[in-house]
């Protein structure tokens, strides 16, 4: 029905108002109708407060709710978390029809609240923008359809495809709206992941402008345990987000513990132990973001769901490190192409 | 003026539809005004055909012509080629004032044509859109300038920078919007240049989509003389065009020359006898479109004009040959970057 779609549309759009700060929880808008009136709209504004639809049914009267259509763009909660089950507010609401667009991939979740709906006599539809829904809490989706974090890498490259000039070393390739770019998008994930190699020689920060209560956690692969002889580096010592260092050197542990790092001692020397890990720390979505023999250890292991590479036109010579380079043919789906000024931002999605 | 600039335009759009006709000479385009009303409109059609100023004044009478403002492109000619000079034919036509662009590049003719103009009281205004005129005609203007052919080169590569899937074989890399691209763009070029290895692994045609009298010469770069055991390639066969062999080996001559090929035999190793050839032989611009050895040995011997790089965001895999890998860091300026459907064309020149 293309009302149905036109108030989906309208309760996808107050979703996105959430953006940054809904941390674990998905981004989820709420429209209550009435007569083909717009009545009140919700979303989810920040982890621990009102869910989508709390926020919309708050701002009405019983006698405005009675015999209404709930638009919501996630099948409402039927669980105590850390607010009471949406589904009951809903049916003590006497909201006649409810209009959803995502089932939950939540394996808490998924069908109750419906069927606690249908069980009250609430006329439910499912599947309204459905697609865009998912679209909008990818990672979320995907971290509980298949129980592990959604992993991007990034890299930038010059047009010969080099990250540098000179191997190890670091050298500044991409433009302004580059960097201003990556500083955003880091903020979609909820951790950032580096090798040691990298933290050693670019010391970065990998912070987000982007204004969250939950800047994502830094990670570091250090296997070996060289962190130990740069313990100033920033990412363990500013103070400015939560560090954590997986390795197995238990001197790691010992000494660079505090209240801004922590270590995780590794039982392996595999990515899938770490890719374990996250997932058991509810770690949705992870943004690796160098260098290349890390990046490419994730693509051989068949982890990678997306590249994100930023290009930039210019030649840094075959002195350079090349950029990722997997072991065979992969194929990229989704292609995004972007210019930021001079340089290019080119996305592609791997089936794994 | 802005009278100049709007009049001027219009002889630029005239002169564009010489385009693929031309040939060694540039394209030209002229328009006559008198009293603020176009008069006449002309170009240079066709190699050994009417030049612009010819083509325009031909069109009026001499009542027209008297007094009358003539916008030309390029300088008019004062020299006797395949057709009498233009400059004289302007002093007979008793037109009172000639607005140029362009002046004329090439030594034969520079600043004479003004100078006949002048003396016989024309008034003559110089430099009018002259960015725009000399960019119409840019291999043209190189090449008098410099005294060598233009040399872009092209190369089509994935993700990973790599141009086949596995050393020593073809991989069709590019989208259908790339190859039709590229069989358009050869005929902007004089001659096309491949290696040896190129000729006979993928054995192309390099031929133009594009209806011209005059296409692409072919050049393979065969030093040892490899295609003595490949006489049946389509550059050796097809009688579509021109092929131009340089090589070491002499019994190339004997063997392989024929009324589609010729043999050039060098007396050095070096691309720079190549290059001094191709000046001599008049050709202004030339396309090389690979392998990566060939253009690394162009690039590095500081003889590359301009890039063209079609990228298919895809991964190829660590076996493949990487593309253009220069000695050291190179800027490109003048950048462009388009999209070819999921492809992209990204475009620098290089100073040199």
């Amino acid at each position: 029905m293309e009302k149905d779609q036109y108030y989906m549309k309208l309760a996808l759009q107050e979703a996105k108002k959430g953006r940054f700060q809904t941390w674990k929880n998905p981004m989820v808008g709420a429209v209550i109708v009435k007569n083909d009136q717009v009545l009140a709209t919700g979303h989810h504004i920040h982890y621990g407060k009102n869910h989508a639809e709390r926020d919309a049914i708050s701002k009405l009267t019983p006698e405005q709710l009675f015999n209404s259509t709930l638009y919501v763009t996630l099948e409402p909660c039927n669980h105590y978390g850390k607010q009471p089950p949406c589904s009951d507010l809903i049916v003590q609401s006497k909201i006649k029809r409810v209009v959803i667009a995502q089932v939950d991939p939540h394996k808490l979740v998924t069908g109750k609240g419906i069927a606690k709906l249908k069980a009250h006599g609430i006329e439910v539809t499912t599947g309204v923008l459905a697609k865009e829904a998912e679209e909008l809490n990818r990672f979320y989706s995907y971290f509980y359809q298949n129980n592990r974090s959604w992993i991007t890498v990034k890299q930038a490259v010059s047009l010969d495809y080099r990250v540098n000039d000179q191997v190890n070393t670091r050298t500044a390739i991409t433009n302004h709206s580059v960097y201003e770019r990556v500083h955003q998008e880091r903020a979609d994930y909820q951790a950032i992941l580096v090798g040691s190699n990298t933290a050693i020689i670019d010391n970065p920060s990998l912070l987000t402008t982007v204004q969250t209560d939950y800047p994502p956690i830094r990670i570091i692969i250090d296997r070996r345990g060289r962190l130990l002889q740069h313990k100033d580096l920033k990412l363990l010592t500013d103070g400015q987000a939560q560090t954590w260092i997986f390795t197995q050197n238990s001197e790691l542990k010992k000494n660079l513990t505090n209240n801004q790092v922590k270590v995780w001692l590794m039982k392996t020397d595999q990515l899938t132990e770490v890719i374990q890990t996250l997932a058991r720390e509810g770690i949705q979505s992870v943004y690796v973001e160098g260098g290349p023999t890390l990046a490419n250890a994730f693509m051989n292991d068949q982890l990678v769901n997306k590249v994100i590479e930023y290009l930039s036109p210019q030649f840094l010579g075959k002195a350079g490190t090349a950029g990722i380079l997997p072991s065979s043919r992969m194929a990229l789906k989704n292609l995004k192409i972007e210019q930021l000024s001079n340089n290019l931002r080119i996305v592609g999605e791997i089936d794994v």
